[in-house]
């Protein structure tokens, strides 16, 4: 087993595709990293523009927690009905463009990309941004830690969905089972003090109010709560990584993903309110995060606060994962429409589609050292993209649900139909509240990669009406090329390439570029060597051409000489003989001149239709 | 014009050559730079040395003025006679191997070349040195002082020998003129004054005496000394750029070059002790230059100091020029040899051997950015290189008389034997005087370079053996070859390939390698656009092979099944025709696969001498 092989894994042969599916525990991993981390930003998002309102702020967080709860269930129950309608996956670009046409599908498609590749950089900022507060030291590193861990995921996810779920199964089943315990316990004191339970460490004391709720405020807080709903979107793109039966597999793993989210949601919401927990100012010095400050109120300093903290750093980093898992599927559905370019349908070794995971990594590492590492000024983006995506997707099932008609599809309508105005008013108030702090990016981004993507179609569709043809082969007029060698000293090799040329066709043609003024000497040679015998024999004797050239260049005077030829001959093919010799070792390479790989540059660049290269090969 | 026309100068023919050749006057700019600006650092090297003597230093640095002259009277009339016995160009390499045998023309060409690439580093950072002490705030800009001069100086050479003389004639006869000036002034002056003239601007006092003369002492400063003689052999080694009569031209320029140096050299060391001007500690604060305070004391500071410390700075940065006219003359003339790769052999548009240019500025630039532009600790080293080219170019030219014989024989012996025993020893002396100074490289560097040389030399003996051929054609067994081309769907560019096969042999193979698993459409349209109306035309229809892909890879199995027929046919040529996609514009290409370009990569790897690519280019 090669060095690769052990770190890549071997390759997979299409027949074990089955093997690889997965099941609802590594589909947890695999495509709910990116909604169940959210529960660790999203309230503290939202807390953090309660911090003006003191005290009043955190009782206003159980509405607002709720209020997303319950688009949450809303989004959910569309999604089953998606997962139901589109069991090879069904993607908002899917589902949007077959129901509400190519262009809808375009800005569906373009909204997840950059979704996706934000949560990517995103994600694993956060976590190293976590981890670098916890250990200042590491301050000076913090880009190199993103591109380590970058390069991490990459490796696990190179080597295929079924390895990415289980090596990510510890740190995530840690990560739930830790804050499932904080807020069971942290319920049952509240519950047993009668909603007023004296916490283990006192969070930091309230500000005092210096304003008042307002209806933008408002509007802002949940906006930024918001963040908490990206990436619920992923299973329903990857219904086809699932193990038979797959709609079921998926739609338990969605139920559980969303079910713990909401726990996260509501309880992190309600035991703030208990425990009187606000947001700290995160510029100042005495930040502390809200999931750390609930943590230490219910179980207080000790080993489990710092499990659970580690738990919750990782899967902020591992978060990045369900970009992996989706991003490439959801380019290989684009790239099936011809929108992308058609790489990204070829399936690697390990039956990836790993051009698309190199073209995520690509673009995250980008952003990554742009930012320096530090990217949570994107984390407003990223909502923008999703809820986009949410309401396209909702939007398309009622069309879908409509065409489809019968028994049920009034019903189903409507719950996509709630689905699509409450994200869609959701999307709204996102972007109007956000559309100051970089929302704007988004709304220029979105249409050049449309355009770019149209762009791309049109060549495609261009060429495909170009090459393509319904005709059987025409098997008249099969005249013999034209074949041109280039002729320098007498050689083995020289001898090779005119002996292969009168192999291929009885018009050759031999040229000499006098660059070094020895016409004669090589008229001589050509005399002895190629012209006498091959006349002796009988045989049609190659012409000998020579070409001057004053000023010692060699490649365009054979070039020239080669699109003349075409010229004089329009229904002939013109091949052109291009002797090369291949050296051992690659540092060989400088002793030999590269006039021949030159030469086959020039007349692919300069040739056309009628002009095809013929390379002899000489192995030393 | 174009732009890079204007830039590059119009491309020359070869039938121009003779107008490119020049006279003395554009020769010492061309040839002469590195030996006169030698003058402006090898009077300082040397009293540098002799400032803890105190007032006693500056009487010896006459005495030893006058031997490194009279060396260089020694040195001046070998170089005559090698230009006049060798007038293609006698360059320590040709002298050595010709007389000496190829070891040793290998050490003096290591040695050359070597010198040449120090001499370009060290003259520009000198010259930026010197710009830098004069304007401070420049100091943070000394790599992109001396890459801008290494440019500007490329630049300038790539138009050719002629308009290199004619840019620098000014700066050159500026320099030569204003210390002609000075020299004689000061010697008027000192004379009239006898021997004890009053300097206008006093120099700083001469320190007290710390020690004693010694031998060792005396022989490092004759060392020192010695650099000012590097650039000598410039001259010899150029012959062919002169014009007609070109051995009497070389002499000439040689003879001026020759003289100047001594009268500066001479008038320098004699100025100095008449005008009690030592060297200042370059490392202290009160540091100036041996010509700053020789021009101040007799000149002044007025304009003329200023016109006279510009030429200097600028002649110090343009002496890098004598390595351009001569690097690429010497790398030329060893790759005819066989020992360096053979494109230094091809003169470029402007009818230089621009590859050997190239190849200086890039070594010249790895040493500039190594050493940040300060490259001061390299001058000890290339005087090295300079006096074991000497010795053994004078050396050669006693063997060459020896040979030769006849009349006069024995006094040029003489001469040159003279030559050879003095710049010998004074190899000894500079070797074992700056070996601690950085010498010890020299010694490591020149075998490496001469074991480099001796295995390219080895590679191309190989190569002449496997591939020269003394016999005519062979036109017996023209067999066609076996024809072997990709298939995946039905195009025009299918159809195209298929067609080219046919035309060039009757044995034709359609490989498709099923990937994808879809056999059966394959078979269909082959049946359906080929097979049938190939056979209904009673012509022999192609075979079509399926190969099969667990893995999905495409290019691997096909490869493997060409080197499989070619072992099945061992008296066949297999051409392989790779039908390619060929876009209009660059930015095209990601969206189109790239097998076409990797199946010819690999082929060309893997393949054999009975293996031929054959390029089917599809335009857009």
């Amino acid at each position: 087993m090669s060095f690769f092989d052990l770190v890549a894994g071997k390759p997979l042969a299409t027949s074990e595709e089955r093997a690889e599916h997965i099941g609802p525990i590594a589909g947890i991993p695999v495509f709910g990293l990116d909604a169940l981390s959210s529960a660790a930003y999203g309230p503290e998002a939202a807390l953090t523009l309660l911090i003006p309102l003191g005290v009043a702020g955190i009782t206003h967080i159980v509405s607002i927690s709720f209020a997303i709860i319950a688009l949450l269930a809303i989004v959910f129950f569309s999604y089953c009905q998606t997962i139901d309608a589109y069991p090879n996956g069904g993607g908002s670009y899917t589902v949007a463009s077959e129901n509400l046409g190519e262009t809808a599908g375009l800005l569906a498609a373009a909204a997840l990309m950059i979704d996706y590749i934000l949560n990517a950089a995103v994600g694993i900022s956060a976590g190293v941004g976590a981890l670098v507060s916890a250990f200042p030291a590491l301050l000076p590193h913090t880009l190199a830690l993103c591109l380590t861990i970058l390069l991490i995921l990459t490796l696990i996810n190179m080597r295929g969905t079924k390895d990415t779920g289980v090596a990510f199964l510890l740190p995530t089943y840690l990560f739930i089972g830790t804050l499932l315990v904080v807020i069971l316990i942290g319920a049952i004191r509240a519950i047993a003090a009668s909603g007023h339970p004296v916490p283990i460490i006192a969070p930091p004391h309230l500000p005092v109010a210096t304003s008042m709720l307002s209806l933008w405020l408002l509007a802002k807080v949940f906006a930024s709560g918001c963040t908490a709903m990206t990436g619920v979107e992923a299973v329903s793109n990857g219904v086809a990584a699932f193990r038979e039966p797959t709609q079921r597999n998926a739609k338990r793993t969605l139920t559980i993903i969303i079910v713990l989210l909401m726990v996260f949601l509501g309880g992190i919401a309600l035991l703030c309110r208990a425990y009187g927990i606000g947001a700290t100012d995160p510029t100042g010095t005495g930040y502390q995060s809200i999931l750390s400050q609930l943590i230490s109120a219910v179980m207080g300093r000790g080993w489990f606060y710092y499990l659970a903290i580690g738990a919750i750093l990782s899967v902020l980093a591992l978060s990045a994962n369900t970009s992996y898992a989706d991003f490439p599927r959801l380019t290989r559905t684009i790239a099936e429409h011809d929108y992308l370019p058609h790489v990204f349908k070829i399936r690697g070794r390990r039956l990836l589609y790993s051009h698309g995971i190199v073209a995520l990594v690509g673009f995250t590492s980008v952003l990554l050292i742009i930012f320096g590492g530090v990217t949570d000024r994107l984390i407003p983006l990223f909502a923008i993209g999703a809820f986009l995506a949410f309401t396209l997707s909702q939007a398309g099932m009622v069309m879908h649900w409509k065409k489809l008609g019968g028994k049920g599809a009034v019903r189903h309508m409507i719950v996509n139909g709630i689905g699509a105005v409450a994200t869609g008013i959701t999307l709204l108030v996102v972007l109007v509240a956000k559309f100051r702090d970089g929302a704007w990016i988004i709304t220029i981004l979105i249409p050049a990669l449309i355009f770019l993507m149209i762009g791309i179609k049109r060549h495609y569709t261009r060429v495909d009406s170009e090459i393509d043809i319904d005709r059987p082969i025409r098997i008249d007029t099969l005249t013999q090329p034209l074949v041109v060698v280039p002729l320098d000293r007498w050689t083995r090799i020289t001898e090779k390439g005119l002996r292969f040329a009168m192999k291929l066709s009885s018009q050759v043609e031999a040229v000499h570029v006098d660059a070094e003024q020895c016409r004669a000497k090589v008229e001589q040679m050509w005399q002895r060597n190629v012209a006498t015998p091959i006349a002796q024999a009988g045989q049609a004797v190659p012409r000998l051409v020579f070409l001057s050239s004053p000023y010692r260049f060699v490649l365009m005077p054979l070039v020239e000489h080669i699109l003349q030829l075409e010229r004089d001959q329009p229904d002939r093919q013109i091949a052109v003989l291009v002797p090369e010799l291949v050296v051992k070792h690659w540092w060989q390479t400088p002793l030999h001149n590269q006039r021949a790989q030159l030469l086959k540059l020039l007349l692919l660049l300069r040739g056309n239709q009628r002009i095809m290269v013929i390379n002899i090969p000489w192995y030393l």
